[in-house]
C-alpha cells in the first residue's frame, strides 16, 4: 500500500531538538515555514502555526503493527506525533487509549441503527481530554529546555498542567480569575504547583499572560496554550487515531464533536487525514459536525448564517469548558464542517441537563457539560435530518460529570422512607 | 509447567447456572459446598461462602497467551473468574486494567530504592475499584434472573451500582441515609435509577436491607453486597492478576491494601495465591500490608495487640469509605497479615491528608482519602521499619480525590496578583 507524505519535506529546517516526526512549523495561512521552536505566530502573516511531519520513513503494515504493540496510550501513535521516539520512558501521565464505548441503549432511544459510540475521555487521568494536548505541550517544553509549565485556565486544563508537571519534575504556575468556585481551586491546588489568582476577569488573566511571555520573568516558561500552542494542539490528532483504531482501522460515518476554541475539531480532521494518507484506514467520506452549546454558539450561528467568518459572542452557558466567545479555529471548523457534509449545531442549556442525564442512564456514563452538548446535539442533528441515523456514529464525551456537579444538582432522591417494609410498600417501591 | 487445581473439585454440585470455572460455594470456616446461588452464609456454620473453582482445564502457557490477547479491562481474566465465556460481549461497564503507575518521584521522598509502584483504581469507569466488584455480581444477577440490582452505600457503591445497572439494562434501586451530603446524592442519583433515602443512619439502612431480602418484596432482588456477595467479592482478585501481570508476570515483593471490611485485602491474597497455584508466577514469599485510619482501626488495633479477633469500633475519621467499624473479614486480614509477613497499620486524619497532598506534588495522581490512607501508611511502615525500602513495593489507590474534596478544601490560591507585571514581581513568583 502507498504511503504518503502527508506534509512536504521540501524544508526540513535542521532543529537542534528531537521531537520525533516534527519537521518544521507550517503556517496554516500563507505556508511559511520555521524551525521547530516554541513560536505559535507567523512572523510574515500572522497566521498561526502548525506541525509539519516528515512522515516518509513509515511503512503502512510496518507501522501498524508498532501502533497495535505499543503502550495503551496515547504513544503508541508517537510515530505520528512531535515527540522523541523514546517518548514512553519519560515521566508523563500517559492518558489516553480511552474506552470507545458501543452505545446500543442510546442508539435505540435516538434511533441511531448504524451502530452508536462513544468516546469517553473521562478516563483519562485528570478525567478530560486535556491531559492528551498536555501531555503533548509538555514534551516539547522538554526538548526546548523550559521548566516551568504555565497556562491560563478556568477548570480542566489547570488541573491536567498541575499533574502533568508534578509527575515530570516541572514547576508549574498556573493563573485563573481570582473569584473561580473553590471546588475547582482544590482540584488544581492539589497538585501543589503555583496557583496564582488574577483580580479580574479570564481575558483579563490571558492578557497578563501575553505579557509575560515577553517578559524575561517569563524566560524558561512553557505555557501549554500559548508559545507551546503548535505542540499542544496536535494531542487532539490522537482521538481520531483511537476512534479508527478501536473501530477495528475503520473510519467513522459521522463524528460529533465539541467545539471551544474550535482546535480539537480541525485536529480530529487532521488525524483522519493522515490516517487516510498513511494507508492505514481506507480513503472514503466521513462527516464531522461540531457541538455548541446556544449560549455560546458563535460557530453554529456562523454555520446557519452562511457566513465565513465567526462574529464573537459573550458566553453565557453552564457548559463552561466550551466558553469561547471568540474561538480562534472557527472559520476552520465551518470550512470542514461544509467540506465534508457535516453540520454545526447548538442547544440550550436545559438540553444540556437533558443529555448529561439521558447519557448516564443509558450508558452509565456521567459526561461532564460538554458531553451533555454532543450527546444533546447528535439528537437534534438526527431530528432535524442532519444526521443519518443508519450510519456508523460516534460522539465525544471530552469530560467528567464531577466536575460539573451543579449542572445536575436538581437530581436527587427519589423517595425518603423510614427503614421498614410497610414504609417501602407504602412509597410504591415494591 | 504443572498446573494445579486451586479448589478441590470433588463436589461440583450440577448448577443450571454458567459461571464460567465458578465450581460451586464452600464455606470459607467449615467447608461445606452447596451449589452456585444467591446465598451468602453457611447454613452448617453461618461462616461466609466463597467461589470455589475448577481450573483443572487450564494450560499455563495457554492461559497466559488467551489473558495477554484478552481485552484491556478485567474480562481479559474471565477464565479466572466467576464468570460466563463470553461475558466481553454483555454490556458491563468493563472495568479494570488501570494504570500500575511507577512512582519515581515518590519513591525518593519515602526512601524506596527497591521499586515503588501506585496501582490507581481511579481510573475506573465510575473512578473507584468498586466497579470491579460491582461487574462481578452484575453477571452473577444476570446468571440468577434477577432484574433488580441493588445495594446499602454511603458513597462510592452507590454510583457504581447505578451506573452499571444503566448500562446492564437493570432497574437499580440503591438505599443511604437520607441526609448524606449533596454531592454524593447527585453522584448516585444522574445515573436515573431509584435512589431512597432511609431516615436513619447507615446500620439502619443495611439492617432494612437484610429485611428486605427476606421479603417477597425483595424477589428478583440482586444486592451486589448481600446476597450476590460471594460473587462481587471476587472482583478484587483482578487488582492481584492486573499488578502480577503489569510487573511482567512477577509477584511484588510488599503490598499496601487499604482495610474496610477486609474482603479487598483478602482477595487480593486469594488471587496471588491462584497466579502461583497455575504457575502463571514464580512461587516465592509476598508480604500483604493492611492500611486503616486511625479513626477507624479495629484491625490495626487487633493486630498491635497480638489478637485473633477484631473488636468493634465506632468510626470518626476522613477516609469514609473505609469507615467500617465491625469488619466482617478482619480475623482473615490479622491471619494474611501475620502470615506473609506484612503488618497492620493506621495514620492519623491528618497524616492521610498529608499523604493526598504528597501524592499529587510527586506523580500527579489525585487520591481520594482511602489512597491518602495506603500512602500514609506506607511512608509510617518504612519509618518504623516494618516495610524494607529496597524491595518492590505495590501501594494501591482505589478512588478518586474528585469525590473526598472536602478533605483538602484547604488547599487554595499560593498568590493573588494584580494583572500586571509589577503585581507579578512583587508577589515573588518571578
Amino acid at each position: 500500500m502507498a504511503v504518503q507524505t502527508v506534509a512536504s519535506t521540501t524544508d526540513t529546517a535542521a532543529s537542534p531538538v528531537d521531537l520525533g516526526p516534527a519537521a518544521a512549523l507550517s503556517c496554516r495561512e500563507c505556508g511559511h515555514r520555521v524551525p521547530l521552536g516554541p513560536v505559535f505566530a507567523c512572523q510574515e502573516c500572522f497566521g498561526p502555526l502548525e506541525i509539519a511531519y516528515d512522515f516518509s520513513a513509515h511503512d503502512t503494515e510496518e507501522l501498524r503493527k508498532r501502533i497495535e504493540a505499543g503502550p495503551a496510550n496515547i504513544w503508541r501513535y508517537a510515530p505520528l506525533l512531535p515527540v522523541p521516539a523514546d517518548v514512553a520512558t519519560k515521566p508523563n501521565l500517559n492518558p489516553g487509549w480511552t474506552k470507545l464505548v458501543k452505545a446500543d441503549n442510546l442508539a435505540r432511544e435516538l434511533g441511531v441503527t448504524g451502530g452508536l459510540f462513544v468516546k469517553d475521555d473521562s478516563g483519562n487521568p485528570t478525567h478530560s481530554f486535556k491531559d492528551r494536548v498536555v501531555a503533548q505541550a509538555l514534551e516539547a517544553a522538554r526538548a526546548f529546555g523550559f521548566t516551568t509549565l504555565s497556562c491560563s485556565s478556568t477548570g480542566n486544563l489547570a488541573g491536567a498542567v498541575g499533574a502533568a508537571a508534578a509527575r515530570a519534575g516541572f514547576r508549574s504556575c498556573v493563573f485563573i480569575p481570582h473569584d473561580l468556585e473553590q471546588g475547582k481551586v482544590v482540584m488544581a491546588a492539589v497538585y501543589g504547583g503555583e496557583l496564582v489568582g488574577i483580580e479580574g476577569n479570564y481575558d483579563d488573566v490571558n492578557r497578563f499572560c501575553s505579557e509575560l511571555i515577553g517578559d524575561p520573568a517569563g524566560e524558561g516558561w512553557g505555557f501549554v496554550n500559548v508559545n507551546l500552542r503548535p505542540y499542544y494542539a496536535e494531542g487532539s490528532k490522537t482521538l481520531a487515531y483511537e476512534i479508527c483504531e478501536q473501530l477495528g482501522w475503520r473510519l467513522p460515518d459521522q463524528i460529533v464533536v465539541p467545539i471551544a476554541s474550535g482546535s480539537q475539531l480541525t485536529k480530529i480532521d487532521k488525524g483522519l487525514q493522515e490516517l487516510i494518507g498513511l494507508g492505514l484506514v481506507e480513503d472514503r467520506p466521513y462527516k464531522i459536525f461540531g457541538a455548541q452549546a446556544e449560549g455560546c454558539s458563535p460557530v453554529s450561528t456562523a454555520y446557519k448564517a452562511g457566513h465565513d467568518v465567526v462574529r464573537p459572542q459573550k458566553p453565557n452557558t453552564i457548559a463552561k469548558s466550551l466558553a469561547i466567545g471568540n474561538p480562534a479555529d472557527g472559520p476552520y471548523v465551518l470550512d470542514i464542517a461544509r467540506r465534508t457534509g457535516g453540520a454545526v449545531e447548538d442547544v440550550t442549556d436545559e438540553q444540556v441537563v437533558d443529555a448529561i442525564k439521558l447519557l448516564a442512564r443509558t450508558e452509565g456514563i456521567f459526561a461532564e457539560t460538554a458531553g451533555g452538548v454532543t450527546v444533546g446535539v447528535t439528537r437534534k442533528l438526527i431530528e432535524n435530518g442532519l444526521l443519518d441515523p443508519a450510519k456508523t456514529t460516534v460522539v465525544l464525551n471530552t469530560g467528567d460529570g464531577l466536575k460539573t456537579l451543579d449542572a445536575v444538582a436538581g437530581t436527587g432522591l427519589t423517595a425518603t422512607i423510614r427503614p421498614t417494609l410497610d414504609s417501602f410498600r407504602e412509597a410504591g417501591l415494591a
